[in-house]
C-alpha cells in the first residue's frame, strides 16, 4: 500500500512556513500501514499543480492534497482538480448551508467568498469539515483514491481523523508497519555502524535498521513490516534484547526520550538530588534538566560561574589551583563540582570547563575541549573530550556529553 | 531562475522529523532570486531518488539536495547520483585527510564507514565542510546544477552559505530581491498588524511587509524587487524610518539579530557586567547570554536558584519574604535581583521567579506567571506577566521578556 503527498502553498516554497503537515500526514498514514513513498510541495499555481497530479507513480494507492482551498484569489486547488479529473465546479446545497449557519452564529454577513467555498468539483465526494468553511474532497480514478484538504493543520487533522483515516482502514486490510526507536549516547555515526554491522547483516529481511545522528545523540530505528501486529512487535524486541547485548553501555533509551528525561527519572526513582557548576556550559546542562515537568523533585540549582572571579568567590574553588593548571584542567573541574555539591548540599553534582570557541584555544587546549566531572559522596570523576569549532554545537555536545557522564555514575552508585 | 529541492530520507516521510532544511533553502533561494518551484520528500531508496531526479523540470537551473550522506548503509544518495551522472566513485584525498584530521582529534581512529565518506563521485566538485565529515558536491549536467548536501542541519547551513549561496550569486545575475528584518518584542501579531495596518496600506508597490511571529518576537520582514540595488535600498530605508516612528519601543534591532546578541553589544559599548538569578527560567537566560561569542567579556555568572533552599542559603534571599509573600512574588525576586547582583558583584543583574507549568498554578498565580526583576546601582524594577500553559514556550518566553526588560534598562540607564 503506497501513498503520497503534495502540498500546496506558496508559504511553503519560500520557507515562510515549515511544512509540518507532510510530518503529520507522513506519521498517521504510516502508522496505518501505507508506506509514504513522496512528498511534494508546489506553488499556488494551476499548472504545477496539475503537473504534480501527473507525475504520480501508478502504483500509488491514496494521494493525500492539502492546501490551495481558502476563499482568496491565490487559492486555486479547485479548478487544478476539476481539470485532472475532467469535471466541473458545482454548488454543493448542503455546504452551502453549512457555511450560511456558521457564517450567521459568528454575527457576520455572507459574501461572494465565502459561497464561493460550496463549490466543489462535481466528480468529488465532500468530506464534511465542522470546524471550517472548506470542505475535504474524496476522488478516486485508475484504482486510486484522491483527497483534498484544506491547509489549515486543524481542519485538515479533523477532516483526516473524522473521515479519512477510518475510510482508508476500512477500504485497506492492511501491512502493519512498527517504528521503534532505540537512543544511544557516546559513539560516532561511523563508528556505531562499525560496530553493528554483523548485527545489522543478521536482522530479519521484515526489519530495517536507521541511523538517526544529532549532537552525539544516535536515534537507532528499527522499522518492520508484517501482517501480524504481535508477532511483529516480538520479533523486533527480540533484535533489541539481541541490540542491548552489543551495545549496552551505550544504549540510554528504549523509546524516544531525551537524556534530560531519562537521567531526571533515574534521579528521581532513587530519590537523590542534582546541583550543577557550570562555566562554558553556561547553564545549558541547568536549563535542559529543568525543561522536564517535576524536576523540582530532583534539581536544586547552580552556579554558573563564568568568570573566574565567581569560581573562586562564589565557588570556592582554589585561586592557586586556577592558577597553577588553568581553568580548563582537570583540577579545577572536580574542584568544581565537590565545591557545589557541598555548596548546594545535593546527592550528585555535574561541572564543566572548556573553551567553547570560536577564540580562546592554544595548541595544548584547542577549542572544543572541555573538562567535565561528577561529584558523588562515593568518588568524583573527570574526563576530558575534545569537539568541534562550532560555539553552539560544541556547547551542545558539552551539556550532554555531561548529562550521560551523570547517568552513568548514578547507575554505578546503585549497583554499590 | 528556478529552483527545485530535494530532501531526502524515511524520516521525512514517516513524520519523524519536520523538514525544516526545505524551509531553510527555500527561504535562503528566495532570497538570492530564485523561485523555488517545488521541494519533494523522497525515501532512502535508490530508485526513488533516482526517479525524482529524471522528474525534475528541464527549465530548472539549480537543483538543491539533502540528506543519504552519512557513513552508513541507509545513506544511498552518492550510488543515485554516480548512476544519474553516469559516473563512478573515487577517493578525494582532500577530504580523506581532513576527515582523519578530525578524527584524530577527537582521539578516534578511523574506520571503512569514515573512509567511505570520501569518496565522492568522480563528475563533482567537493563543497568542503569544515563542521562534519560529509562534503558537498556540485554537478552541472544540461545547464542545470546539482548539488548535493548532508542533511544535518548545521553542516547543510554552513556548505549553503560557506561556498552554495556565494557561487551561485555570482553566477546568476538577477532580478534583484532585497529583504530587510526589523525585529520587535512586546506586542501581539494581530495587534501589531492592527497598529501598522495604515503604515502596510501606504507602502510602495514593488515592497511587502511579512510578520513572522516566534515566541514574542515578531519580525517584520520587507521585501522589496526592483532593478536597482541602491534606489531599492533607499525606498526601503524610507519605510523603515517611517515604521520606527509609529512602533519605536517595540523594535529591538534592524537586522536579524537575536535579543540575546543585542543585549549583549549593549552591555560590551556600555562597559557594563552581568549576572542572573534563575528560578523558573533554569538556566536559559544565562544560557542565552553565553550562546553569543564574547559574553565572556560582560557576564559573570549566575545563581540558578531552582530550590527555596538555594535562594536562601547561597543568594541570601529572605526566609520571611518568601514565607509571607511566596517564592512566585514581586518582593522575592527584587531581593533575589539585588543579592544576586552584591554577591556576584555587576553593574546589572536579572532575576526571574513563576510557574512554568505544567503543574503549580493556583488561581491567584495560574501556571504560566512570572515575576521579572532587573537590578542596577540606580534602581531596581519588577513586572509581572502571564502566559500560556506549555511549559517549553514558557520558560523561552519568561527568558526573553526579562531580556527585553534588562534591555530597556541599559538603554534607560545611559539616557540619565
Amino acid at each position: 500500500m503506497k501513498a503520497e503527498i503534495i502540498t500546496i502553498g506558496d508559504e511553503l516554497l519560500i520557507g515562510q512556513t515549515v511544512d509540518t503537515n507532510s510530518a503529520w500526514i507522513g506519521s498517521e498514514l504510516s502508522k496505518a500501514g501505507f508506506d509514504v513513498t513522496r512528498s511534494t510541495s508546489v506553488h499556488d499555481k494551476h499548472k504545477d499543480i496539475v503537473t504534480a497530479l501527473n507525475q504520480i507513480s501508478a502504483k500509488t494507492d491514496v494521494i493525500l492534497i492539502t492546501g490551495g482551498l481558502g476563499p482568496t484569489s491565490d487559492d486555486i486547488t479547485k479548478p487544478a482538480l476539476c481539470e485532472f479529473f475532467k469535471t466541473r465546479l458545482i454548488t454543493s446545497s448542503k455546504v452551502l448551508s453549512r457555511i450560511e449557519n456558521m457564517i450567521s452564529r459568528r454575527g457576520f454577513t455572507m459574501n461572494d467568498n465565502n459561497r464561493r467555498q460550496a463549490d466543489v468539483p462535481e466528480a468529488c465526494r465532500v468530506l464534511e469539515n465542522l470546524i471550517g468553511t472548506a470542505p475535504g474532497m474524496w476522488f478516486e480514478k485508475g484504482g486510486t483514491i484522491f483527497i483534498s484538504l484544506p491547509g489549515v493543520p486543524p481542519e485538515m487533522k479533523y477532516i483526516m481523523t473524522e473521515h479519512v483515516l477510518p475510510e482508508l482502514n476500512k477500504r485497506f486490510k492492511s501491512q502493519i508497519i512498527i517504528h521503534r526507536n532505540i537512543m544511544t549516547f557516546g559513539s560516532y555515526e561511523a563508528k556505531l555502524a562499525e560496530i553493528l554491522s554483523d548485527f545489522e547483516a543478521s536482522l530479519p529481511q521484515n526489519i530495517k535498521l536507521a541511523y538517526l545522528p544529532s549532537m552525539g545523540v544516535i536515534k537507532l530505528r528499527f522499522t518492520g513490516t508484517g501482517s501480524n501486529r504481535a508477532a511483529l512487535t516480538e520479533l523486533i524486541d527480540k533484535q533489541i534484547v539481541k541490540l542491548n547485548k552489543i551495545i549496552p553501555d551505550l544504549i540510554f533509551a528504549k523509546e524516544e526520550e531525551p537524556l534530560e528525561k531519562v537521567t531526571g527519572r533515574l534521579l528521581k526513582e532513587n530519590n537523590l538530588t542534582l546541583c550543577t557548576a557550570e562555566s562554558c556550559t553556561g547553564g545549558r546542562i541547568a536549563q535542559m534538566i529543568t525543561s522536564v515537568p517535576g524536576s523540582s523533585d530532583y534539581f536544586k540549582g547552580s552556579v554558573i560561574a563564568y568568570d573566574n572571579t565567581i569560581k573562586i568567590k562564589l565557588l570556592g574553588v582554589s585561586e592557586e589551583i586556577i592558577e597553577k593548571n588553568g581553568a580548563v584542567s582537570e583540577q579545577v573541574v572536580r574542584n568544581m563540582a565537590e565545591k557545589a555539591r557541598n555548596l548546594l548540599d545535593t546527592d550528585f553534582s555535574v561541572a564543566t570547563s572548556g573553551i567553547a570557541g570560536p577564540d580562546g584555544g592554544t595548541d595544548e587546549k584547542p577549542v572544543g575541549t572541555v573538562w567535565i566531572a561528577v561529584a558523588s559522596e562515593k568518588e568524583t570523576i573527570a574526563e576530558r573530550f575534545v569537539f568541534g569549532n562550532d560555539r553552539k554545537i560544541n556547547i551542545e555536545r558539552f551539556s550532554l556529553t555531561a548529562l550521560n557522564l551523570l547517568r552513568k555514575q548514578i547507575i554505578n552508585k546503585k549497583m554499590v
